[in-house]
């Protein structure tokens, strides 16, 4: 079982995931958790290149390919071993992430990244995800109180875009990305989020 | 005019690179010099996670990952902007090494390294590849006496695979790929290679 958390920055998708695996534990379950672009010692130095305030230089095809150079690292290192020996792997962002944001928000195309994610995952694909949905300004007001990176310095029409991919891409796959309503106190978003993961582990 | 240098590590692409470039600037040409993966300053990032031998687990997909975004950054940051005013652009590998080195040394396969040239390069290709040929043996020793990193501590039988991969590509393209003789001084060398670039610039 392999899921996935989405949402715009300060959507609370982190808290969640971190609620939900100790949930799961709680309940018995291996559950290995994840976060994209940091989940390795890899991946988190590549992390470092793409937010590094001084790399406004940094292409934006070449953002994308570094990406999912940390998305192929996770899938092999971290992901793929947790799922064979039979564990919950929880990411906090992927492969839709980077359709939502460098796809639609930066406007490489939709065509561009799933060609990536063919050569990055090798089918791999999550079997839910949870997109932790919130108005725009509450976000951006959340994920400021945390001090702003590269990402997170970014404008308010370019978030809205990057909500509108997510619900988009909910309409185009209601089976797997569930939207839920992020306002309200972390343990009200909580039970919603329950809700949904404790169905689907039936 | 682009043009790019390959062959095996020690085949002395590097030094001809350099040998030419004095060459058209003495000739009153504008000429800008790249090297792949480092050739910019995200680049040599980049390559410092490629090469570091603490990363024996980097993922053989996100290695190959890591060097398109290399190659993109390039693209966009030198390559382009240096054809665009009309300077011959010389680069020390390209899309070519990937394909031997990832593509047939590594065994990933030329379609998913040929997809990534398509998202990195959008049509962007070389207009003359000087392939310089030598044996594996001879060039091993050459790489070797200049310290072995990560790439340079691999085995004869993976060269080997590389060198013939590199006359496949040039038999399949004779009239880009064009393999140079690179046994003997630099300077016998230099004076192939001039040969077959003056022809083309002409």
């Amino acid at each position: 079982m392999f899921i996935t958390f989405e949402g715009i920055d300060g959507s609370g998708k982190s808290t969640q995931l971190a609620l939900v695996a100790r949930r799961l534990r709680d309940a018995g379950r291996a559950v290995v958790e994840t976060v994209e672009p940091g989940g390795t010692v890899i991946g988190r130095k590549i992390r470092q290149i793409l937010l590094d305030p001084e790399h406004s230089a940094l292409s934006p095809v070449a953002e994308l390919l570094l990406y999912f150079a940390a998305r192929a690292q996770n899938v092999d290192e971290v992901i793929q071993p947790a799922l064979r020996r039979g564990a919950v792997v929880l990411s906090d962002r992927f492969t839709d992430s980077t359709l939502v944001y460098q796809g639609h928000g930066r406007g490489l195309g939709a065509d561009t990244v799933l060609a990536l994610d063919r050569v990055a995952c090798r089918g791999l694909a999550p079997n839910l995800t949870l997109f932790l949905d919130i108005a725009v300004d509450t976000a951006l007001d959340r994920a400021r109180q945390r001090g702003a990176d590269r990402m997170e310095a970014e404008d308010h029409v370019f978030y809205q875009r990057v909500r509108d991919a997510y619900h988009a891409l909910s309409a185009a796959e209601p089976a797997r990305v569930i939207p839920i309503d992020a306002t309200g106190s972390p343990d009200a978003v909580a039970a919603r989020v329950w809700t949904v993961v404790s169905a689907r582990l039936k």
